[in-house]
């Protein structure tokens, strides 16, 4: 439920986040306003051009910030004196108090149509599609990308550290390196929508119904005479949820200790849940630490480790044949180190023409076509097999009628990859409708459907493209009307004759 | 003025981040309250084992946030519910109601000494130094190194990328591609602490008093028949403000379009700003452009630069001959992206012995001497030449009696790097009362105030120090009674005899 999942956001968002944009928005917005053109229909596409961590695929999320953002989408007369106090170089006000008013009584009124949240998306597929009035829609495009950017790298991030964990447990505590506390609480969100298990973050459990874990730190072991002193203290006060930490001085003797109290416990009808490894060749210390555990008759002790891992690691630690049941994964998880950000973009698409009379689409190019945007209103049909596995993705332009018969998909980048469905395989429309005239249709689904959806999405796809190293490229295309409308605009804004 | 400073924070925080913590930390301190050892004064440092980026420093920040933090320290009715409900393994409670109903009226009494904002740190020095009720000292570690972790990552890239740009105009526009919400605010607020003049956020802009930049997008350009018309229209509305950017179809074309609509801005009265250049080979580009432009009889207008940039690509455009006068900084800076996190670590060092009689200093050995934590309560004392150079840093022990006469500083990595410094060789004490009791002392400093301390100890520094490529390493030791009575509890710790 909505009032469940994201009314507490709001109180994170108080008293108001309707700055948080870029200048260039508000100066863009007094000019449309200034030229008339407020109210001129617009469509705007959020989507990346590359899935991160050179991976194959990405995991949608962010959505329900962006639901809680717009919803709350009002200049508060503070915001409005704070923009009333600009200047520009000349020392004169920026904005007039005219514009002001217009920004007061502004009511967000656009439509949006969004994949789910956990949704798989591939490169240049809108993740958002944002129609409305021009103004507005141009507004919303830093907050809607600050959103979505970073909760969809994080998820893909989880996605991945799950690929690599099998059904190992997987911990998240990456709270204390995170970028700043939402850039904690939101990263415990999508890491737990990208498929771990727990988090550490308190924060994130009470908001957002993740189940939280943790045990002791260091500093616990410090506190007390003795590492046996402090295992015993720590089983005193949680008998049956103890997690030993043992590498405050030397990792094997802490083993050899968290041994002694767990039979200590064992005789007062408890069981210790597990030790934690934090430090040193873990491979070494795992298996050391398991025969250990299993001679003195404790298999069921699980080992749990950390320090830096990430996907690579696991894998490799799997491979030596390390003896770890559960990960916690923190720094490498929460900034997406190898990658810290997604560089999703936000494109003008189309502008309803000035008598109404249909539609321009618009284009951005670039020295690079990778970086040339599509013009359109667009959706995204994803082409399963009958057991819902992915095929292809085709974007087609809702604003003009799909041809009869079989459809033909084109790789923008490479005209010799095309393919061609019929019309009876089986498909889904990506995109669906979340807003309509500045109102949420439903509310969003909770986060543990979320995390399902994700999962399930990943699983279906082909292993080839979930791989870490140079995976297989999934295909998507345009769909050949767009493609061929997209390439003549393409020359037309270039200035050159068409043939 | 803090009153002016902080408080929007608390409506950031609010409805209450005493949550934004890790579990392991409320399980602790049900462990230590168990065992009676609540109470029990403890001091932990706040420091990092190397500076970011490979560089030979640190810009301290975050401080203001901690401050508001721990003012705000409380657990809410809500907070107690959750963690009331929390369950371990076998569905029992984790906490008892008793347990709750202490955290319900602890009232925050520890003392805080921190570096003040934007001081030069070097790898090892507390940043910040907490003593108090063990229990209180250790559940604010999270939120301690969420938030100076963080800021001071930031507002060392910012220090970089402004010893980089020299003294030309460096813009943060990063919002779009950080972390999170926060993630975006807090680093606007670092970078503008560390050395960027201004920043795109608005509401960083209205929070923290920052100077706010900003055009327009490419979508601006593309919402208009052509760019001539799009910079007329732009123009029209910020007459005297209006900074063109020109690359939406073909850059050159853009800066003769933006040229042609300056010439009209003329014949009115008015000056074009500049342009900017958001893609393409920015040496190339910005030279042909200010040919361009200079011909025209636009000398003034400023070339302003973005594109992924960071300090190395400043430094090697400058060296290509780059015509840039203004730098626009996004991702690289707010998310760090080369180093995403700084590795700040709370370590516990000292604890008043059971009946009062002195302290016990504690120890984290490692497998790794670098990474075994200081004992004692420390202080960091920074000799400086008469102007003011730093010279080397010394940590020693307040509570142990410096010896008289000359101090030995040695380096705890390396004993035979040792100095010797006399009487009266200027120095000052970094870390300052900030919390007594748990009380702030004072408002803390200004933002503006912290940026010029930045500046200035930057600017402070050995050149050697300061350069990106192998910096120098700073000195910095322990005064000798520390290093011997560290090295005396490293072995004890470890179970050798001593000689």
């Amino acid at each position: 439920m909505l009032s469940m999942n994201l009314a507490p956001l709001s109180g994170l968002y108080a008293p108001s986040l309707s700055l948080l944009t870029d200048l260039y928005q508000v100066t863009m917005a007094y000019g449309y306003w200034q030229q008339g053109l407020q109210d001129r229909e617009a469509v705007f596409h959020l989507y990346f051009r590359r899935p991160p961590f050179k991976g194959g695929y990405a995991v949608a999320a962010g959505l329900a910030y962006v639901a809680d953002f717009l919803e709350n989408l009002a200049f508060s007369e503070d915001d409005l004196t704070y923009l009333g106090n600009l200047q520009g170089e000349k020392g004169t006000p920026l904005f007039p108090p005219e514009f002001l008013d217009y920004l007061r009584t502004m009511e967000f009124s656009c439509d949006v149509d969004a994949m789910p949240e956990g949704t798989v998306a591939f490169a240049n597929e809108p993740l958002i599609r944002v129609q409305g009035p021009l103004l507005q829609a141009q507004l919303i495009e830093t907050a809607l990308l600050t959103l979505v950017n970073f909760q969809t790298l994080i998820a893909t991030k989880a996605a991945r550290i799950r690929e690599a964990a099998g059904t190992d447990t997987v911990l998240e505590f990456g709270l204390r390196r995170a970028q700043g506390t939402d850039g904690g609480l939101s990263a415990s969100r999508a890491a737990y929508l990208g498929g771990v298990d727990a988090t550490s973050n308190v924060l994130a459990g009470q908001r957002f119904g993740i189940p939280v874990k943790g045990t002791h730190a260091h500093s616990w072991v410090m506190a007390f005479e003795d590492e046996e002193t402090a295992f015993t203290a720590y089983a005193r006060a949680f008998p049956d949820d103890s997690v030993f930490l043992v590498d405050t001085y030397d990792t094997l003797e802490g083993v050899r200790k968290a041994i002694k109290v767990a039979r200590a416990m064992r005789a007062e009808g408890h069981e210790l849940g597990g030790i934690r490894l934090d430090s040193g060749d873990l491979a070494y210390l795992s298996r050391e630490a398991r025969e250990l555990l299993n001679e003195a008759g404790f298999p069921n002790v699980r080992i749990v480790a950390s320090n830096d891992l990430e996907e690579n690691l696991i894998t490799s630690l799997k491979s030596q044949g390390a003896k770890i049941d559960t990960w916690g994964i923190g720094t490498q998880l929460v900034t997406a180190y190898d990658q810290p950000a997604l560089g999703g973009v936000y494109k003008l698409a189309a502008l309803r023409k000035p008598d109404d009379s249909g539609w321009d689409f618009t284009i951005k190019l670039s020295e690079q076509l990778a970086k040339t945007s599509t013009p359109g209103i667009l959706q995204v049909r994803r082409y399963e097999t009958d057991k819902g596995q992915p095929r292809a993705d085709m974007l087609y332009n809702t604003a003009t009628p799909l041809p009869e018969g079989p459809l033909v998909i084109i790789d923008p980048l490479d005209a010799t990859r095309r393919r061609s469905v019929r019309a009876e395989t089986p498909s889904r429309e990506l995109l669906e409708p979340v807003f309509r005239r500045g109102r949420l249709l439903q509310p969003l689904p909770p986060l543990a459907e979320s995390r399902a959806r994700a999962h399930r999405e990943v699983l279906a796809l082909d292993p080839s493209i979930r791989r870490f190293l140079n995976p297989h490229t999934y295909p998507v295309g345009l769909e050949e009307t767009l493609y061929n409308y997209r390439n003549h605009l393409i020359r037309e804004k270039r200035g050159l004759e068409e043939a």
